[in-house]
């Protein structure tokens, strides 16, 4: 065997000058000076380490070596003259006395330059992502994402949760989007499917009596890619509490999050507990959103009563929102993008208006307010200075747009939006029924088996309309990271519940047989939650592009093109599990 | 809401007496002394605490609510007057003021009693797993689980392992073992696999830079059940490491394994670092089996040149063995049993005799062994007082016989087997090629992609059957808990190993093409190993069964009875994934 490394590529000072070491990694580069004259970089998993060649005999060597080779590097180690003050070994090199090849790159090109590799064609990063991964900056988020996990789970442990591991081959369920199928070998005709997420079996945890349950949860969805959703499987910090309460869950969050936040994150300041707790109502009326960005210190205002008859054609009989800030100092040309930006993001207009230095409302549409500028200044409390955006519509409608505004003008005026913190929020008190859009009746507003505030009690004697759910959202710089829900854990107020739409006990137990069954033998009032994984690991990264942060993922078509899944299989191994290829017609996208 | 507790069931001492206390957990059972008078037990996950109902009115209540329900109770801490030392909470009981149905069990009896569960038929079990895992003996298998992930965790992180997660959505691959296959939606006639092992994506990890990587990884294996394997999906604690020779990889285990084993097995002591190391040659000569149970303190003896002509018919020709135990007090019927049980398990006879305090040879077969008597004793140092089991056949065959017996002889045999400890040891030096059985040609004998001792100097210049692989198994108490090697990460190595018997660049390129061509852009010499999760929690537990100690587990059809998984699905769902079935014959298995 060659001999082992004493040291890694990052680690030897100007205190080891004089050892005989021996380092191995990547041979990175090698800038020549002269035929017996050379820097060569090596480069661990830890950092670099230059290597100085000083004989003509060895740069001979190491020409006929490519770059990207594997080596082992044994000599001295030497004080430089030229100290690099930015790398951890930048006070030393190594002379080698012998450079030893462990395992040859044979290309002499690569797909890319390693350390550039963030600016080459996405396809061929993935098809070389072990070359794309050598990139230290590559290679920096899956650390990350690494020791967020490491993090996330010592902390739930030290709360008292015990991370237990449910079934990957489970059965479809109807959790909203589609399953992947796995056929059964054993039984024809049958399927396993992967879990959306382990719901069913962490309340089934419940019912077993086990008190505080904690997953890293693979979840597995077959649906379409997006920037922060990557095809195929995802997971989540998914727990459950028996014998607990919204504020339980809560508490536990608040107390595990922020410090991981600070520790990982690109921003190194996080809410305190407790979060901010915002009605689902209020969300909708201050923000716009139920994910507000509460980086951004700007609320939406009611506008309807100052502006709605103004004459201005758009907002008549409509609800009208405005969002003011000062300290926007927008040329006419940043305006107009605003205003294009929020109607593309919100698919509804935008307008405007400023209130000069005399007070005077100027600008946009201005010359329909000037007939009732005191009101409109009263109504919004508006300065000299201010800026005010302005949207309209029906009542979801224009709270949205307003919600889009609020954060764009909250980006572009001055001092309204912190950049460098994680601020987190509850909202809560969601309505437990709504009246369908489509349907224009009695639906169930979320999510049927969150526990209806108020109980039995409430289901019978309160409007439908009027219950809310306990169910939550936690939401951070404007990211939802997880819906939760103290559940419904038991039978006959779920019959209950489902009976106010219209539906029956056979309902109930069709949608979630086990758990209904389970339930019936003596269930604990249970409540959890489940924050994704990636998108926390994004947020801390600061990257946009969830791809980023998963060791191997796959591309937007649920390829993974390394690997080359999926593939094409033996007709035997179909013929296995029972069953044939239904193909309508010849694709040819590939 | 209900007032949450104040105190878990195992938490109350005498030191609580007198304070107001709320407790909840599920209502175990009621003792009725009089009609204002019972002892009610309540059971939450950390224990249990004794109630003390004295009124007649709240007797009444309780009368009306199943056992099984949860229940929540708030009441003062009271001295009992006898006490129960064996229990935490033995020393006090709580009398309540209130008594609050949480969570109502439906049902006035149960499909078994909880605290018997292990009794139950198994698809009973299974099918309300919820309840079985109330049982306290059931539920601290899983707890057990629990901990000895998270402690192997922390251990592998301590040693500067990053545990990354690999794709669960991957290719079809050829580890051996039957692929589950998942149909792509958006690749009509292409499937994913899930991953028999994360093989590929951690030598990946490697090629990619990584330097110690580790994964409780889940894998899926298309095989049918055994006692030692639960159909579908299994955990393994993978591990690779950069740079890395065998020894490497022992010393990590050796370090991380002993202080788990000690802290949560059922015996309190393991092998210490280094492990015996024994080559396969030896394993199979010494103890009859390449994954010997050092436990036991014999050893299996060559006897063919002393007995092989003795003149009875089945050793004559054949390679003869012998197991020689002192201490072996068994009867003519234990013997008897001995025997034929060595000949079930083996699929060979197995004979014997003894040696009285003379030194005669007597019983079984020794009227054969009379002529060379002191041959024999010479060559076997046999003692008065000592058994010998013996064996023939083809050499694999009385090895593997031999084997058995040695098995059998230790756990019968006084003195020769501890019973309290892990006894670890490192099977080393597996053979890289054999004459296989079937084809008479030159075969790989293990694994294609290990490295073989010598390398490329090996593979041109020695005889194919005297070379060795990096190859080694780690055995505890006669359990093979894992396979490891040193890879081998030269494509030219490679080539040439696959040249050797017959095969080409294209059939190593075939079976693992990533990795291929991975390893032509560099990679690090690297080794790991990847000890099954399953089957330590087994020999930690003492338990025979592996369902007891998965928390879901799937029955021996690779059924989930109590989430009746596989099931049927939707016709569209199929459509979905252009598949359709494919069933030849009606079954009515089900």
């Amino acid at each position: 065997m060659t001999q082992s490394r004493t040291h890694t590529c990052n680690e030897l000072r100007l205190s080891d000058a004089g050892k005989i070491v021996t380092l191995v990694g990547w041979y990175e580069n090698l800038r020549r000076v002269s035929k017996n004259l050379g820097f060569l970089i090596l480069r661990d998993f830890y950092g670099t380490t230059q290597i100085v060649i000083e004989t003509e005999e060895m740069m001979e060597q190491i020409s006929g070596v490519n770059t990207e080779s594997t080596i082992s590097v044994t000599g001295t180690v030497r004080e430089r003259s030229s100290k690099n003050t930015n790398l951890p070994t930048g006070e030393i090199e190594v002379v080698p006395e012998k450079i030893e090849i462990l395992g040859k790159c044979i290309y002499n090109e690569l797909p890319f330059e390693i350390n550039r590799s963030k600016e080459a064609d996405e396809n061929t990063r993935l098809k070389y992502r072990y070359l794309d991964l050598r990139n230290p900056a590559v290679k920096s988020k899956i650390v990350l994402r690494c020791n967020v996990v490491a993090e996330l789970r010592r902390s739930m442990m030290e709360h008292g949760f015990l991370e237990i591991t449910t079934p990957i081959l489970t059965c479809s369920s109807p959790e909203g989007a589609r399953d992947y199928l796995v056929p059964s070998r054993n039984h024809p005709g049958k399927f396993y499917a992967l879990p959306q997420a382990p719901q069913q079996f962490k309340q089934l945890l419940m019912t077993s009596g086990f008190d505080r349950y904690f997953q890293i949860a693979p979840c597995f969805r077959d649906e379409d890619a997006r920037a922060d959703r990557s095809p195929g499987e995802f997971y989540q910090l998914d727990m459950e509490m028996a014998f607990a309460s919204q504020e339980d869950v809560f508490a536990v969050l608040e107390d595990v999050l922020p410090p991981v936040f600070e520790k990982f994150g690109t921003y190194k300041t996080a809410s305190k507990a407790p979060f901010c707790r915002i009605s689902y109502k209020d969300a909708m009326e201050k923000y716009g959103t139920d994910k507000p960005d509460l980086r951004i210190d700007l609320l939406v205002q009611d506008a309807t009563e100052c502006m709605a008859d103004c004459g201005f054609g758009p907002f008549e009989g409509n609800v009208v929102k405005a969002v003011v800030a000062d300290g926007f100092k927008g040329t006419r040309k940043v305006i107009d993008k605003l205003c294009a930006d929020v109607e593309v993001q919100a698919g509804n207009k935008a307008y405007w208006f400023k209130v000069d230095e005399n007070g005077a409302l100027t600008g946009g549409i201005s010359k329909f307010l000037q007939e009732h500028a005191e009101a409109v200044k009263e109504a919004l409390g508006l300065k000299p200075g201010d800026f005010v955006g302005v949207c309209a519509g029906k009542k979801q409608a224009a709270q949205k747009t307003a919600g889009v505004l609020r954060r764009y003008i909250g980006a572009l005026a001055e001092g309204h939006m912190k950049t460098d913190c994680y601020e987190f929020c509850w909202i809560v008190d969601f309505p437990m029924y709504e009246i369908g859009e489509e349907s224009g009746e009695l639906e169930f507003c979320h999510n049927p088996f969150s526990m209806p505030q108020g109980g039995m009690d409430a289901l019978n004697n309160q409007d439908p309309l009027s219950i809310n759910a306990y169910q939550y959202d936690l939401v951070c710089n404007g990211v939802e990271l997880s819906s939760g829900a103290v559940r419904n854990h038991d039978p006959e107020i779920m019959v209950k519940a489902f009976q106010i739409v219209g539906l029956g006990e056979d309902d109930v137990k069709a949608k979630f047989p086990a758990m209904y069954n389970a339930f019936c033998y003596g269930a604990p009032p249970h409540a959890g939650i489940a924050p994704g994984v990636d998108r926390m690991v994004m947020l801390l990264a600061g990257e946009d592009s969830i791809r980023e942060i998963i060791p191997f993922p796959m591309n937007k078509t649920a390829q993974d093109v390394m690997m080359g899944a999926p593939s094409e299989v033996d007709p035997k191994q179909l013929k296995d599990v029972h069953i044939k290829l239904d193909i309508e017609e010849k694709k040819t996208e590939e």
